[in-house]
């Protein structure tokens, strides 16, 4: 049984072989069906129309869940290492909401948790190069974490500043009730969103909100110059090829 | 006859000699004059006012099309491949609108694939220089192309998650009446855009959409720096002299 | 007379001499207020509180300029050049108006032509370093003029086939009245300004839009490559001095 | 006595010893808390129901932020030196308002003021590498300083031209109440923060504005391009190891 338990194994948690890439190529279909489906359930006039077929669906998909879950528990060495792991909870906490959802009324919502079963798509990408993109991407983020932290750090003074600023100056009869609404508009602005709902209605006010959105413009260059400046470096840095007439490794 | 046919050819379907080039730019006019009719025909006054004019521009446009797209056939070596070709596929379905209109009301706004002859425009450019620099922009998005696939994938997967989100804190009251609608609000906040036809109501929402938000700030920086470095690198894998010390191509 | 000639035109026109400079800050602080006042006589209530005040500052600052005008001309050896120059043709626009809305009514809104004798700023900033910064980033903008024309070009074409589609998708029904109306608010979205005054309504439309707003945050990322990677490089060509090991001037 | 000062002194002035960072960050905890007490008394509801218990905690910080301020006046060296410091004015006016609030209504809402204080966060990371994350960063916008002031001015004359235009063009109907509400709107647009507040009605303005938008999309780049060529060059300068063969710093 032994040999059935280990192909068992590298067919579920493995996506090397051409059938655990089958497998989790199948999988994530159901995953983004049952994605799908809580979204379509969210839809007023669908959930009214097709509330049964909805209803079956979302047994189906629950079944093969747990199916596959229980599974994974057999099938794994270290069971309690799986079951507590990151991708152990999100399996559990993406069919536990069904069951709940028959005592409890309500409590079907948090069956959205699924979603982020989609991020198991990494797992079949591990084996393209796209991994690779990935990694470089995260590690121009990671590597520029403490300028991009200085930066957020300072952004949230900013903005504490400027939301205050706007609460005196426009006050609550032009929607900014309070300072953390106030705030609520700073960055609503400085991030150039703008949605509208609040906006300056005095000259001073919007005298002001031209001075911030000037300096967001400026600022906006920030992250992406930080970001810029970490993804053109590190290939550099990878560079390991001295040159033999000065010993020197970093050329440039 | 197969002189005259070499020439018009030469004539048509390149744009190498003065005669071909004048033949593509007298085209462009055209077309762009059949794009700019389709547009002012939208316009509900001008239709009114100047229903007569259009519909004689618009049958005068469709015969000079008809007629190139004939000749076109006609000279050609190998008239099918040209026929399933791109730019014939478009050419056919540029004219063929206006003919079913004739029987089928309501088909004439079809017309408007017109528009895709505009990109016959890069024939003409082709001779020039612009196309170097279209060309190393297509290059350095094309080297890009992972990154950014990873980098979307990531943010359709944030974008689901915070619609979710947003649709169980905000509520159907507040404008999220469906999932699908908390999506659409996430990308409008991500990507900056804030229309502001769907904005937060509630603090905690408000809270969540600050967030949002200046995570969008951050995310931004990623694509542009993705692409800025793909610009800036290029440049240097085109050199290929080797430094005679240290035969080392990539000397930085 | 020679000399005193010789001595305002040093003060008038040129900006090397202490008293030449000081003429041209004064200028540009009479340019300022004159934009002020257009400023500020736009604004309603001034408009009928001050309608006195406002006039009198008018003429003086009118009287100003028509004054160094006659001035110019008689100081400078070619009248006729400096007359259809374009400051001086700038500098005749920005009085005119004035004396024209003696007589005709309406016309004097035209006065504002006088905010392009702002220019004038950079003549005094000539003698400074911010000239090099500006200078600087002209050629950085200069060089990438056809990164830039490729991409403008492409971003019409996309901003003429989304809004007519979206005038298709959406209707007049839901603030797509024309397909210049589509494709200005393609142009809203795409930029990331998203107004709010016209946003689809339809789920489709919502589809589309949002398809196009992450299409958007791709493609801002382009002119930002172009313009970065163009102030980056210049640097590296100006760098005239050759490695005497490999004689080769760009050593990266 | 001197030694139990300068013991104080080390503890309140600096942040290098184990206690002196735990008085900063006990502070600092304290100010987090004195501005969420500001933000939260501007809420309406807070404000009705906890009235009292605001005011008593008010008190408290004040009262801590008052012995604090006379302590740091007792230790120092020169306390004129302090007293007139960046942070001692701050330090001053963070307690100030609650005392003047006393005899005068309404000058209470100064107390905001205090949100200053916060900026010692940087007094505590100035331990951490985080500084030089921050210094960095300041770096490099302080080096483009002149290329920044530049674009600045520029985008100011750019704003007025176009807020100018537009108000002849859309005039007071539409929104555009004045000039300056017309340059208000230029810089919400030009900066794609796009409210939405005021936008063009008119066939003619929708033009402008769209030209208005693509021309922000092209100068956005401007100011990401200064800083990211600052971010990425420094690091070259730094580099002062010259390359024995060809005794020149900058290899590259």
């Amino acid at each position: 049984m032994s040999r059935t338990r280990q192909k068992l194994y590298e067919i579920i948690f493995e996506a090397d072989t051409p059938t655990g890439k089958l497998f989790d190529v199948v999988l994530l279909f159901v995953i983004l069906l049952s994605v799908a489906l809580v979204m379509l359930e969210s839809v007023p006039f669908i959930r009214q129309d097709y509330r049964t077929h909805l209803h079956i669906l979302e047994w189906i998909i629950t079944g093969i869940f747990t199916a596959e879950y229980f599974l994974r528990i057999l099938i794994v060495r270290k069971p309690f290492q799986y079951i507590f792991s990151f991708y152990g909870i999100i399996d559990f906490l993406s069919v536990i909401p069904t069951y709940i959802g028959l005592f409890l009324v309500g409590s079907h919502s948090l069956v959205v948790i699924r979603i982020l079963r989609m991020l198991r798509i990494f797992r079949i990408l591990k084996l393209s190069r796209y991994t690779q993109a990935g990694r470089s991407l995260v590690r121009a983020l990671w590597a520029s974490r403490e300028k991009i932290s200085v930066f957020i750090f300072f952004v949230i003074v900013l903005v504490i500043v400027i939301g205050t600023v706007m609460y005196l100056i426009e006050g609550e009869a032009n929607g900014f009730t309070s300072i953390p609404r106030g705030i609520y508009w700073a960055i609503v602005t400085l991030t150039t969103v703008g949605y509208g709902d609040i906006s300056p209605q005095t000259s001073l006010g919007q005298f002001m909100a031209s001075i911030v959105m000037i300096m967001g413009y400026a600022i906006i260059a920030v992250p992406t110059g930080i970001v810029t400046a970490e993804i053109i470096n590190p290939s550099r840095r990878d560079n390991t090829q001295v040159c033999p007439q000065c010993l020197w490794h970093h050329h440039d």
